[in-house]
């Protein structure tokens, strides 16, 4: 049995991605069985997504589970210990653009029924309600905060230890919570590896009439999400117990 | 590690309007991805948003995590002990007025695209379906007393202590279920804080033409929740465990 | 403090019926917010309006928190004791009684803007989608009788003690389980307290426009879930552990 | 009181087939009152069957609840002890066929107003969105092979034991992620007991105005879990703890 924190990382963000960038591609892609159901689907999707690559993160060997350069950061910004940035990142970027090969490969049939690139590229990345750099760069800023914070909350040393299985649900719920509120603006990527990987498979993949990967737009799912990071960490490390 | 239970109070507060005041403009302003996406996102959006502040809120210092000014006075009479009355109301509407600030700022170029101010006032506080002052009235003070007696049955010396991390879940769960059955009649405020403060953050925030701040409304959603908080309190000390 | 076994199954029911009965009357009545928004708002209206009976009811005094007459003869029957079997199935129709009232009230400007006379009734008692005797008092029994086996394998000693608090809420998702999955044909009532006690409120209340309280119809939720009941009983006391 | 595990797959699985076949029966058969209710219902009913059908299994005597032969061989090839398969998969494979029978009872009056035999067919049995032999096949494995990897994460010694109750919630949180996510192309089988049971009941059972079982497609629900259920066997016996 051959179990790593890299390993974890990877696997557990390659199903992350899997299942947040198939619930997209059930929802906008043409004629699948879940074309067109909803903000509620969408969101309830990605929440258990995340708590489903946490699950698999911490049986393949990373207990910590991150599946997020964003909160890799945050966590290392309020623990002060930076030795996890280089091979988690690592680990929660391939893990991304595998899964985003596998959500290509499980909707093979419907990239070609489906006229619309926008909807192809909206399978792999997030992309702005309403195009404005300032707002939009906030915007996921915000949502990654509150992220941050919702995980600081969950896994407070206030409450006592969680009762085993129920920490990574809370952690969809978390993801399901804000998907719901702040996500109507940007997507909510709070993750620059759940978006510029994708992105990057997206670029790279065949995919019958696709179009632009919209590089323009590209750094601001990584810029604004790290922002946010920082700035929960720094709060964590002087509010929180 | 400077916390403090008016810190976690304000904080959890913050995050609970946020979130909650969130899904609303998610889902009632133009050109958001959530936009008409219904009851069913609203009040799974409000429920979570709930969760979020509890969690945050017991992170930052606040072990009891009220965020709501009715769960206070529900528990000061429960208790006979009226001591946290005031500074926990006053962090509660600090925190739920940044709260309504940063919904602003998050959903900032959706203002301008939305028409009617109507559903701008939405997004801050609540109105009637129905303006009838009695029933409405009423109203608010039912489902405020089931929010404090579902509070009593999940916090219950007769269950014994809670499963870790359980608690937060269940009192968002109660949220999900007043906002499904008792909020279609005047969207279920049930705290002063919830509706006064993001009114008053309407009121001087300087939305894109937004319209009047239904002042004559404002009174409703701080005393009918009060009522329903002190019958409840009383309720708890008199027949419960 | 005075608790009681019949006060909480009173209490319960009443909480249960007002947040069932309560989601129905906003999906069906005119004018509320949450107007036609579907059987998934019903089905997890209905859950957690079960959950949080249930913790009610405990907090008054009943630890056993059946709520439901078909639950009470069902391990009347399971255990062979018939003790429970009176007091409490007296608690919980008055309880449903008054929870009817209570819906009533809250939705008190609603009943003159529906003109519909079924869409009344429907919220405080089930309608066969289809009419006709045997296959609706079949579905009923079946209904009732998946109701208590998963109440059987949720409380099965093969598990052990359930952590604290999670017990209600999977009570709930059971109920949103055959709501889902069950409800299409009858409606699940499952319970005679749940369906002839506010249909007798519905007999009594002074409804603007209410038409027939459907009196041909109504022995059919009573019969089926003591159908489904007792042979759940019989399999719980043969079969499981 | 009797129980075994063989009556404890042969209950579950029944069960998890009533619920789960049901919810398609609410969603597509005419004149039910979840008719034409989405994405969401579907999912959420399918998730919750399983959740129920894994308690019920264990009240009855199977504490592994597998329910599903690709369960069954998965954990076979994990542990690398094949005395389950036969008696399990007989087991599962009967209660499969008990609970469509039970569905078609349930639903009987809506097989004769539901004109569209791809409906009456959709109830007990999946289909493809597009009909492409490898991909579909491709797709099942693939779906399996998350659900495999995720229950093997659940179940994980990594996290320590689950409080009590929580597990089969999580089983059906992850159906529920899998549904929403990876069903939208084959309807997320992923097990030839809830594929091709179901399919002989609809074969048998006089159901009004039904077409074809489509014998065809029936080997890509059988072929294609088995496969996924292998590779993630190896995957648990090789990487995980």
């Amino acid at each position: 049995m051959h179990t790593s924190p890299f390993l974890g990382e990877l696997i557990g963000t390659m199903v992350l991605i899997l299942l947040g960038d198939g619930v997209v591609a059930n929802v906008v892609l043409k004629q699948t069985k879940g074309h067109n159901s909803g903000w509620i689907v969408i969101t309830t999707g990605w929440a258990f997504a995340v708590t489903m690559g946490v699950f698999v993160s911490k049986a393949f060997g990373s207990l910590d589970a991150h599946l997020n350069p964003a909160v890799t950061v945050a966590f290392a910004v309020a623990t002060n210990d930076y030795s996890n940035l280089v091979p988690f990142i690592t680990a929660q970027m391939l893990g991304a653009f595998l899964g985003a090969i596998l959500v290509y490969v499980t909707y093979l049939p419907h990239w070609k029924v489906t006229p619309d690139p926008f909807d192809k590229l909206a399978v792999f990345s997030t992309g702005p309600a309403i195009r404005q750099v300032g707002p939009n760069l906030l915007g996921e800023a915000i949502a990654t905060l509150v992220l941050i914070l919702g995980l600081a909350g969950i896994s407070s040393k206030a409450l006592g230890v969680l009762a085993t299985g129920v920490g990574p649900y809370l952690v969809g719920v978390l993801v399901w919570s804000i998907g719901l509120s702040l996500g109507g603006t940007t997507g909510y990527a709070m993750s620059p590896a759940r978006d510029l990987a994708p992105r990057i498979a997206h670029a790279l993949l065949p995919i019958p009439g696709k179009g632009s990967s919209d590089w323009g737009y590209a750094w601001i799912p990584v810029v604004g999400p790290i922002i946010g990071a920082i700035l929960g960490g720094l709060l964590i490390r002087a509010y929180t117990l």
